[in-house]
Protein backbone atom coordinates (compact mmCIF):
# COMPACT_ATOMS: atom_id res chain seq x y z
CA UNK A 1 0.00 0.00 0.00
CA UNK A 2 2.98 2.32 -0.60
CA UNK A 3 3.32 2.73 -3.96
CA UNK A 4 1.51 6.13 -4.48
CA UNK A 5 3.20 7.17 -1.55
CA UNK A 6 6.93 5.85 -3.34
CA UNK A 7 5.84 7.92 -5.93
CA UNK A 8 5.44 10.67 -3.87
CA UNK A 9 8.57 10.43 -2.50
CA UNK A 10 10.15 10.60 -5.96
CA UNK A 11 8.11 13.52 -7.42
CA UNK A 12 10.03 16.36 -6.90
CA UNK A 13 11.13 19.58 -8.24
CA UNK A 14 13.89 19.04 -11.17
CA UNK A 15 16.36 22.29 -11.94
CA UNK A 16 19.10 20.74 -14.44
CA UNK A 17 17.84 19.20 -17.41
CA UNK A 18 19.56 16.96 -20.24
CA UNK A 19 18.49 19.04 -24.10
CA UNK A 20 17.14 15.35 -25.50
CA UNK A 21 13.33 16.43 -26.46
CA UNK A 22 10.73 13.93 -24.75
CA UNK A 23 9.08 11.27 -25.98
CA UNK A 24 5.59 11.59 -27.45
CA UNK A 25 4.10 8.65 -26.20
CA UNK A 26 5.34 9.56 -22.28
CA UNK A 27 4.13 13.58 -23.34
CA UNK A 28 0.99 12.40 -23.52
CA UNK A 29 0.76 9.85 -20.65
CA UNK A 30 1.24 13.08 -18.18
CA UNK A 31 -1.17 15.07 -20.38
CA UNK A 32 -3.74 12.30 -20.12
CA UNK A 33 -3.41 12.29 -15.99
CA UNK A 34 -3.96 16.07 -16.07
CA UNK A 35 -6.74 15.39 -18.29
CA UNK A 36 -8.39 12.48 -15.86
CA UNK A 37 -8.74 14.70 -13.48
CA UNK A 38 -11.24 15.57 -10.98
CA UNK A 39 -12.78 19.23 -10.50
CA UNK A 40 -15.20 20.86 -8.45
CA UNK A 41 -18.74 19.52 -10.29
CA UNK A 42 -16.77 18.17 -13.22
CA UNK A 43 -15.85 21.62 -14.71
CA UNK A 44 -12.44 20.43 -16.22
CA UNK A 45 -11.09 24.29 -16.07
CA UNK A 46 -8.56 24.24 -17.77
CA UNK A 47 -6.59 23.86 -21.52
CA UNK A 48 -2.94 22.54 -21.66
CA UNK A 49 -0.86 24.25 -23.83
CA UNK A 50 2.55 22.09 -24.59
CA UNK A 51 5.42 24.44 -25.86
CA UNK A 52 7.71 22.45 -27.41
CA UNK A 53 8.68 24.54 -30.42
CA UNK A 54 12.69 25.57 -29.48
CA UNK A 55 12.45 29.22 -30.93
CA UNK A 56 8.72 29.60 -28.61
CA UNK A 57 10.08 27.69 -25.82
CA UNK A 58 13.00 29.60 -25.22
CA UNK A 59 10.94 33.48 -25.78
CA UNK A 60 8.26 32.14 -22.87
CA UNK A 61 11.07 30.61 -21.48
CA UNK A 62 12.63 34.09 -20.64
CA UNK A 63 9.67 35.39 -19.38
CA UNK A 64 9.14 32.83 -16.35
CA UNK A 65 12.97 34.29 -14.54
CA UNK A 66 13.47 37.93 -13.35
CA UNK A 67 16.60 39.46 -15.33
CA UNK A 68 16.88 41.16 -12.05
CA UNK A 69 16.53 38.60 -9.33
CA UNK A 70 17.85 35.86 -11.99
CA UNK A 71 15.92 32.86 -10.26
CA UNK A 72 14.34 29.86 -12.68
CA UNK A 73 16.99 30.35 -15.29
CA UNK A 74 17.21 27.03 -15.55
CA UNK A 75 13.50 26.93 -17.18
CA UNK A 76 15.87 27.53 -20.49
CA UNK A 77 16.89 23.99 -20.25
CA UNK A 78 13.50 22.06 -20.33
CA UNK A 79 12.73 20.69 -23.60
CA UNK A 80 9.08 21.31 -23.22
CA UNK A 81 6.90 23.43 -21.28
CA UNK A 82 3.10 23.39 -20.52
CA UNK A 83 0.95 26.49 -19.77
CA UNK A 84 -1.91 25.51 -17.90
CA UNK A 85 -5.18 28.07 -18.75
CA UNK A 86 -7.56 28.42 -16.33
CA UNK A 87 -10.91 27.64 -17.97
CA UNK A 88 -14.67 29.31 -16.67
CA UNK A 89 -15.84 26.60 -14.46
CA UNK A 90 -19.79 25.39 -15.43
CA UNK A 91 -22.51 28.04 -14.30
CA UNK A 92 -23.38 25.63 -11.29
CA UNK A 93 -19.92 25.90 -10.27
CA UNK A 94 -19.49 29.71 -10.25
CA UNK A 95 -22.79 29.95 -8.35
CA UNK A 96 -21.51 27.82 -5.64
CA UNK A 97 -18.41 29.74 -5.61
CA UNK A 98 -19.68 32.63 -5.97
CA UNK A 99 -22.05 31.85 -2.78
CA UNK A 100 -19.26 30.08 -0.82
CA UNK A 101 -16.76 32.68 -2.02
CA UNK A 102 -14.49 29.72 -2.97
CA UNK A 103 -12.16 30.01 -6.23
CA UNK A 104 -12.93 26.55 -6.92
CA UNK A 105 -10.34 26.19 -10.57
CA UNK A 106 -7.14 27.02 -8.77
CA UNK A 107 -7.74 23.85 -6.63
CA UNK A 108 -8.81 22.18 -9.77
CA UNK A 109 -5.58 23.71 -11.47
CA UNK A 110 -3.62 22.17 -8.29
CA UNK A 111 -4.62 19.23 -8.44
CA UNK A 112 -4.38 18.35 -12.26
CA UNK A 113 -1.33 20.00 -12.50
CA UNK A 114 0.05 17.64 -9.70
CA UNK A 115 -1.45 14.72 -11.90
CA UNK A 116 1.01 15.68 -14.83
CA UNK A 117 3.93 15.88 -12.36
CA UNK A 118 3.26 12.50 -10.62
CA UNK A 119 2.70 10.82 -14.29
CA UNK A 120 6.19 12.27 -15.34
CA UNK A 121 7.88 11.10 -12.18
CA UNK A 122 6.73 7.73 -12.87
CA UNK A 123 8.26 7.98 -16.40
CA UNK A 124 11.50 8.99 -14.91
CA UNK A 125 10.73 12.60 -16.09
CA UNK A 126 11.72 15.57 -14.51
CA UNK A 127 8.96 18.86 -13.76
CA UNK A 128 9.20 21.96 -11.95
CA UNK A 129 5.74 23.78 -11.43
CA UNK A 130 6.18 27.81 -12.00
CA UNK A 131 4.16 30.01 -10.02
CA UNK A 132 5.95 33.46 -11.39
CA UNK A 133 5.75 34.59 -14.91
CA UNK A 134 5.05 37.19 -16.48
CA UNK A 135 1.64 36.43 -17.63
CA UNK A 136 0.45 39.05 -19.93
CA UNK A 137 3.68 38.18 -22.73
CA UNK A 138 3.26 34.84 -22.29
CA UNK A 139 -0.31 35.40 -23.64
CA UNK A 140 0.37 37.18 -26.16
CA UNK A 141 2.81 35.20 -27.64
CA UNK A 142 0.85 31.35 -27.22
CA UNK A 143 -2.53 33.17 -28.58
CA UNK A 144 -4.14 33.18 -25.38
CA UNK A 145 -7.40 35.37 -25.66
CA UNK A 146 -6.59 38.63 -22.80
CA UNK A 147 -9.22 37.89 -20.46
CA UNK A 148 -8.53 34.04 -19.56
CA UNK A 149 -5.63 33.58 -16.75
CA UNK A 150 -2.48 31.13 -16.66
CA UNK A 151 -2.66 29.27 -13.18
CA UNK A 152 0.73 27.89 -13.37
CA UNK A 153 3.24 27.10 -15.92
CA UNK A 154 5.25 23.55 -15.71
CA UNK A 155 8.65 22.62 -17.08
CA UNK A 156 9.26 19.07 -18.35
CA UNK A 157 12.46 17.01 -19.42
CA UNK A 158 14.94 14.68 -18.52
CA UNK A 159 16.71 15.42 -15.14
CA UNK A 160 20.34 16.51 -16.16
CA UNK A 161 23.34 13.40 -15.18
CA UNK A 162 24.22 12.56 -12.06
CA UNK A 163 20.73 14.86 -10.52
CA UNK A 164 19.81 13.34 -7.78
CA UNK A 165 16.58 12.28 -5.23
CA UNK A 166 16.61 14.48 -2.53
CA UNK A 167 15.21 14.44 0.90
CA UNK A 168 12.27 16.42 1.26
CA UNK A 169 11.63 19.14 3.80
CA UNK A 170 8.21 19.15 5.51
CA UNK A 171 6.93 20.28 8.55
CA UNK A 172 6.48 17.48 11.13
CA UNK A 173 2.91 15.07 11.22
CA UNK A 174 1.84 16.45 14.55
CA UNK A 175 2.54 20.38 13.51
CA UNK A 176 0.45 19.87 10.26
CA UNK A 177 -2.77 16.93 11.82
CA UNK A 178 -5.04 17.52 14.50
CA UNK A 179 -7.58 15.35 15.88
CA UNK A 180 -11.63 16.76 16.23
CA UNK A 181 -10.21 20.15 16.88
CA UNK A 182 -7.62 22.73 15.70
CA UNK B 1 4.64 3.42 -16.76
CA UNK B 2 0.53 3.07 -16.36
CA UNK B 3 0.51 2.20 -12.67
CA UNK B 4 0.24 6.06 -12.02
CA UNK B 5 -2.76 6.48 -14.60
CA UNK B 6 -4.68 3.11 -13.19
CA UNK B 7 -4.73 5.05 -9.93
CA UNK B 8 -6.03 7.77 -11.18
CA UNK B 9 -8.53 5.56 -12.91
CA UNK B 10 -9.73 3.71 -9.77
CA UNK B 11 -9.72 6.96 -7.51
CA UNK B 12 -13.55 8.56 -7.82
CA UNK B 13 -15.98 10.26 -5.74
CA UNK B 14 -17.71 8.03 -3.34
CA UNK B 15 -21.07 8.81 -2.08
CA UNK B 16 -21.98 5.66 -0.26
CA UNK B 17 -19.86 4.35 3.04
CA UNK B 18 -20.51 1.34 5.08
CA UNK B 19 -20.01 2.62 8.59
CA UNK B 20 -17.11 0.84 9.49
CA UNK B 21 -14.04 2.78 10.88
CA UNK B 22 -11.09 3.55 8.64
CA UNK B 23 -7.88 1.44 10.26
CA UNK B 24 -5.09 4.10 11.73
CA UNK B 25 -2.79 2.74 10.19
CA UNK B 26 -4.44 3.74 6.21
CA UNK B 27 -5.35 6.73 7.70
CA UNK B 28 -1.74 7.42 8.44
CA UNK B 29 -0.71 6.62 5.40
CA UNK B 30 -3.30 9.28 4.10
CA UNK B 31 -2.39 12.14 5.74
CA UNK B 32 1.29 11.72 5.11
CA UNK B 33 0.56 11.62 1.35
CA UNK B 34 -0.93 15.00 1.91
CA UNK B 35 2.10 16.14 4.43
CA UNK B 36 4.49 15.43 1.83
CA UNK B 37 2.92 16.92 -1.31
CA UNK B 38 4.73 20.44 -3.28
CA UNK B 39 3.82 23.98 -2.53
CA UNK B 40 4.49 27.32 -3.79
CA UNK B 41 8.27 27.62 -1.93
CA UNK B 42 7.25 24.72 0.28
CA UNK B 43 5.09 26.83 1.95
CA UNK B 44 3.23 23.69 3.05
CA UNK B 45 -0.07 26.30 4.01
CA UNK B 46 -2.11 23.62 5.33
CA UNK B 47 -3.69 22.05 8.69
CA UNK B 48 -5.51 19.06 8.44
CA UNK B 49 -8.37 18.27 11.00
CA UNK B 50 -9.09 14.65 11.07
CA UNK B 51 -12.82 14.59 12.95
CA UNK B 52 -14.11 11.41 13.57
CA UNK B 53 -15.48 11.29 16.99
CA UNK B 54 -19.10 10.46 16.06
CA UNK B 55 -21.26 13.14 17.58
CA UNK B 56 -19.09 15.81 16.39
CA UNK B 57 -18.64 14.20 13.33
CA UNK B 58 -22.28 14.29 12.39
CA UNK B 59 -22.57 17.92 14.04
CA UNK B 60 -20.02 18.74 11.04
CA UNK B 61 -21.56 16.41 8.42
CA UNK B 62 -24.86 18.32 8.80
CA UNK B 63 -22.96 21.71 7.75
CA UNK B 64 -21.69 19.99 4.50
CA UNK B 65 -25.42 20.09 2.66
CA UNK B 66 -28.25 22.02 2.34
CA UNK B 67 -31.44 21.32 3.82
CA UNK B 68 -33.63 22.42 0.85
CA UNK B 69 -31.56 21.39 -1.96
CA UNK B 70 -30.46 17.83 -0.04
CA UNK B 71 -27.75 17.32 -1.80
CA UNK B 72 -24.52 15.62 -0.17
CA UNK B 73 -26.27 13.75 2.71
CA UNK B 74 -24.14 11.09 2.00
CA UNK B 75 -21.88 12.85 4.28
CA UNK B 76 -23.69 11.48 7.06
CA UNK B 77 -22.26 7.62 6.37
CA UNK B 78 -18.68 8.78 6.25
CA UNK B 79 -16.88 7.56 9.47
CA UNK B 80 -14.24 10.45 8.78
CA UNK B 81 -14.31 13.84 7.36
CA UNK B 82 -10.84 15.58 7.04
CA UNK B 83 -10.65 19.45 6.89
CA UNK B 84 -8.48 21.64 5.12
CA UNK B 85 -7.66 24.39 6.77
CA UNK B 86 -5.45 27.19 4.31
CA UNK B 87 -2.58 28.89 6.28
CA UNK B 88 -0.63 31.68 5.57
CA UNK B 89 2.28 31.27 3.34
CA UNK B 90 5.48 32.36 3.40
CA UNK B 91 6.55 36.19 3.37
CA UNK B 92 7.86 35.58 0.14
CA UNK B 93 5.20 33.54 -1.01
CA UNK B 94 2.67 36.32 -0.02
CA UNK B 95 4.90 38.96 -2.28
CA UNK B 96 5.35 36.96 -5.26
CA UNK B 97 1.43 36.30 -4.68
CA UNK B 98 0.81 39.82 -4.58
CA UNK B 99 3.03 41.37 -7.21
CA UNK B 100 1.93 38.25 -9.58
CA UNK B 101 -1.63 38.29 -8.31
CA UNK B 102 -2.03 34.53 -7.37
CA UNK B 103 -3.71 32.61 -4.94
CA UNK B 104 -0.88 30.15 -4.20
CA UNK B 105 -2.56 28.48 -1.13
CA UNK B 106 -5.33 26.92 -3.21
CA UNK B 107 -3.40 25.19 -5.57
CA UNK B 108 -1.56 24.10 -2.60
CA UNK B 109 -4.49 23.02 -0.88
CA UNK B 110 -5.93 21.07 -4.11
CA UNK B 111 -2.49 19.33 -4.36
CA UNK B 112 -2.66 18.00 -0.50
CA UNK B 113 -6.36 17.30 -0.86
CA UNK B 114 -5.73 14.76 -4.36
CA UNK B 115 -2.32 12.97 -2.47
CA UNK B 116 -4.52 12.18 0.27
CA UNK B 117 -7.38 10.52 -2.15
CA UNK B 118 -5.04 9.29 -4.24
CA UNK B 119 -3.43 7.22 -1.48
CA UNK B 120 -6.95 6.46 -0.36
CA UNK B 121 -7.56 5.11 -3.61
CA UNK B 122 -4.64 2.91 -3.11
CA UNK B 123 -5.71 1.82 0.27
CA UNK B 124 -9.00 0.87 -1.49
CA UNK B 125 -11.14 3.41 0.54
CA UNK B 126 -13.21 5.77 -1.17
CA UNK B 127 -13.18 9.71 -0.62
CA UNK B 128 -15.17 12.75 -1.72
CA UNK B 129 -14.16 16.07 -2.31
CA UNK B 130 -16.42 18.69 -0.66
CA UNK B 131 -15.86 22.88 -1.36
CA UNK B 132 -19.59 23.45 -0.56
CA UNK B 133 -20.12 23.67 3.43
CA UNK B 134 -20.99 26.32 5.90
CA UNK B 135 -18.11 27.39 7.29
CA UNK B 136 -18.66 29.66 10.17
CA UNK B 137 -20.34 26.88 11.92
CA UNK B 138 -17.41 24.61 11.13
CA UNK B 139 -14.80 26.64 12.45
CA UNK B 140 -16.63 27.35 15.74
CA UNK B 141 -17.42 23.80 15.97
CA UNK B 142 -13.66 22.73 15.83
CA UNK B 143 -12.20 25.46 17.54
CA UNK B 144 -10.40 26.86 14.21
CA UNK B 145 -9.58 30.83 14.35
CA UNK B 146 -12.36 32.75 12.90
CA UNK B 147 -9.71 34.43 10.55
CA UNK B 148 -8.53 31.27 8.88
CA UNK B 149 -10.34 29.84 6.00
CA UNK B 150 -11.30 26.36 5.21
CA UNK B 151 -9.93 25.08 1.76
CA UNK B 152 -12.04 22.24 1.62
CA UNK B 153 -13.32 18.91 3.37
CA UNK B 154 -12.98 15.18 2.04
CA UNK B 155 -15.52 12.01 3.41
CA UNK B 156 -12.85 8.90 3.63
CA UNK B 157 -14.28 5.81 4.64
CA UNK B 158 -15.04 1.75 3.07
CA UNK B 159 -17.39 2.25 -0.09
CA UNK B 160 -20.61 0.38 0.62
CA UNK B 161 -21.09 -3.18 -0.75
CA UNK B 162 -21.13 -3.19 -4.55
CA UNK B 163 -20.10 0.12 -5.00
CA UNK B 164 -18.87 0.28 -8.81
CA UNK B 165 -16.26 2.01 -10.59
CA UNK B 166 -17.54 4.56 -13.03
CA UNK B 167 -16.52 5.63 -16.36
CA UNK B 168 -14.96 8.89 -16.43
CA UNK B 169 -16.99 11.59 -18.21
CA UNK B 170 -14.25 13.94 -19.59
CA UNK B 171 -13.54 16.29 -21.92
CA UNK B 172 -11.92 14.85 -25.05
CA UNK B 173 -8.07 14.85 -25.71
CA UNK B 174 -8.08 17.30 -28.18
CA UNK B 175 -10.30 19.54 -26.83
CA UNK B 176 -8.23 20.17 -23.51
CA UNK B 177 -4.30 19.94 -25.32
CA UNK B 178 -3.26 22.44 -27.47
CA UNK B 179 0.37 22.67 -29.25
CA UNK B 180 2.27 26.11 -29.40
CA UNK B 181 -0.78 27.63 -29.31
CA UNK B 182 -4.48 28.30 -27.66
Amino acid sequence: MKRFLNLVITRQSVRRYKPDPVDPEQLKRCLEAARLSPSASNSQPWTFIVVNEPTLREKVARETFSTILSFNKFVLQAPALVVFVIEKPKLITRIGANIKNKEYPLIDIGIAAEHFCLQAAEEGLGTCMLGWFNEKPIKSMLNIPAKKTIGLIITLGHPAEGYRLRKKSRKDFDEVVRFNSY
